[in-house]
């Protein structure tokens, strides 16, 4: 029986307690035993089934030998990141939700878990409990992974859907969401793409083995999507999604998120709702899909759990994987090129379609507009093209 | 470096020299690396770029103390056993494609490896390219897993997708499949159900811990299936799809093969033309699914050479995980209950809505017939009715 800690008795603190007290006999089959022996947190819990656990001072934790797994469920770069360094060194290997901190400090982090024999594992932070970072470093081994497009926010998942389906705009598919509990009081991580942005550098630089840097990453969110674009997309059989997208040439890695249009026969149109789904096109196997719930209490518990087991069976070892601290520039994204959904005011139509050729009509003419598929073109060269079109009220990569 | 050898050198197994050499560098920034030493194969293979790493003799292999991972591409439960079992007995790990030989005889394998402190790894011998296997037993530890419905046959689920899309009969689809290389001149196997229940026959020992008794298992496969019944799903929003499905209740676990309505918004409706998915349902996650080339040579030879480099990170270790010689039976069937997609001559459709309650209708009264969706029923109790039903023409469970 292996001695956890948790630090961090929120949604997904509490519902790692709950996952391991319950599924103490499923998680008893795959190692030896995980019991949580504190639980840190600087509030009270009274009448809480797990009261007596509880600790307010992480020193009674960093100073019991006995606890060899801490579940880093507290959030952010502060104190998370003090905490998780001082575990790490004192060899206690530690798990976490925690994308902030992973974004920030992982290789770090990592680095010091590797010279204390212990492990920073973290796959949480990334598509919720989906298995995407020990599918990505412990399954596609053989792989040279070639692009990776992800659906990473189930709060933007979840509009867009609502959108669509019952034809609402964003504000009122928005505010739907805050009420269910699927968007923040203050939705803009989610709904201006830092918070995808930050899991696709987080999968880029596992793949890379190198930090990418995404403060310079393309962020595109989706409050401008209108429900006539959703209509657009049906009309030539696919749907928009807000895609964090990461793209591994020769010369360099490509990452950018904005919505996109998704179309027909994409497996991706089958990740609704508040669900993620990431597509990994690599050599061999060419396309995967991992899909799920990126979010929710015991979905991203479960992940951490999972992470949990896996340091019980390898104590005194260092497994997970992460990059060197080595930074990466992402490169431009203008070198890419894309087909573009394209939104033209009717006066402007032959002109747009002279300029980008028309692949796909899906309309016509109708309410004043009409709305194509271009062919490939680069971002570079689009741009340019689009400062002299305007008539393109919006558009979409596809 | 670990030295390597691949026994059998048809399509898999050449994959597997083709991924080792191709993609040497990215399996060295996950491993050691990887070498392969010797190809074993009774033919001869003049001109082939890896003609000198030839042998016909096993023994060679055998007693080179040097080969710690064997890939095992040659199929069958014949000679593939025999090799398999001196190759583990002499502490040589084995990574194998071959899922009869796993069905039948991976328990026993799994005990000898752990016994020579070696593993038996057979993530490609279930969906191919996807990592189902290290999904269940690595990733999926917290999980209480409740069912697994997968779409494990890329031959079949070709033949539905071109009936639906094209509206051809089977026999048409089929042989178009066996043209273009998806399906075998005796394609038996696939299209009555027998691959898809061997594959789910393994992942439910995987999940149980035991050895689930197939040879008891429902199996019905695609050859009733006509265009027109694709017609009805599609206007009920949905397909029908060949499913294996297990199924982990209280008192003991279900499976069993046969085609299946999908209905509107399950993410299985994505998996098209060869791919497959599976999608696992368990306690804490919910649903998560996984998508992929179930079949290929390169996407197969993928899964084999990850769980070769998961060997060479283990040297001299038992990974893995498997499943006792403990037999279990599978429960009947009739105990599970369905919604039921009926199609019946006009005639018998007013008893066949009375006797099973109508929840959706794909259609009414055209062609002579009727179509919809029942309420939900036990196997049992329906198969009882049908049987004072003779206008019901076919039938397919949600």
């Amino acid at each position: 029986m292996t001695e956890a800690a948790v630090l961090g008795y929120g949604t997904v603190g509490s519902g790692v307690v709950e996952v391991i007290e319950k599924n103490a006999e499923v998680i008893a089959k795959r190692c030896e035993g995980l019991h949580v022996k504190y639980i840190l947190d600087l509030r009270d819990f009274p009448g809480d089934p797990y009261e007596d656990r509880l600790v307010h001072d992480v020193d009674v934790i960093l100073s019991d030998e006995s606890v060899k797994v801490v579940c880093e469920t507290m959030g952010g770069a502060g104190a998370a990141y003090d905490f998780t360094k001082r575990a790490l060194m004192a060899g206690k290997s530690v798990c976490t939700s925690n994308k902030e901190l992973v974004e920030l400090h992982g290789a770090e982090l990592a680095r010091i878990a590797k010279e204390h024999n212990c492990s920073y594992l973290f796959e949480a932070s990334v598509g919720g409990g989906i298995p995407l970072i020990r599918t990505i470093y412990r399954a596609l081994t053989a792989e040279r992974i070639e692009s990776i497009f992800g659906i990473l926010n189930g709060t933007t998942n979840y509009i867009l859907h609502r959108m669509e389906l019952a034809g609402i705009a964003f504000d009122e598919a928005l505010k739907e969401a805050q009420e269910l509990g699927y968007a923040e009081k203050d939705p803009t991580a989610d709904i201006e793409g830092h918070d995808p942005a930050r899991k696709i550098a987080i999968l880029a630089s596992l793949v890379l083995g190198k930090k990418v840097d995404y403060s310079s990453m393309y962020m595109e969110g989706i409050t401008k999507v209108e429900p006539v674009d959703m209509e657009y997309a049906k009309a030539l059989g696919g749907s928009i999604k807000l895609v964090a997208m990461c793209e591994f040439a020769e010369n360099g890695v490509y990452a950018m998120v904005s919505p996109r249009f998704i179309p027909k026969d994409n497996p991706l149109l089958c990740v609704r709702d508040v669900f993620n789904g990431v597509l990994i096109h690599s050599d061999m196997l060419d396309d995967s899909m991992y899909y799920g719930r990126g979010a929710g209490k015991l979905a991203t518990a479960s992940a951490v759990v999972g992470d949990a087991v896996e340091c019980v069976n390898h104590p005194g070892k260092n497994v997970g994987h992460c990059w060197s601290e080595e930074k990466v520039q992402l490169k431009d994204i203008g070198d890419l090129s894309f087909r573009y959904l394209l939104r033209v005011k009717q006066e402007g139509a032959a002109a747009a379609e002279a300029a980008f050729g028309c692949e796909a009509k899906a309309q016509e003419g109708v309410n004043g507009e009409t709305a194509f598929l271009t062919a490939p073109v680069t971002e570079r060269d689009f741009q340019k093209k689009l400062a002299d079109l305007p008539a393109v009220i919006r558009y979409y990569r596809v």
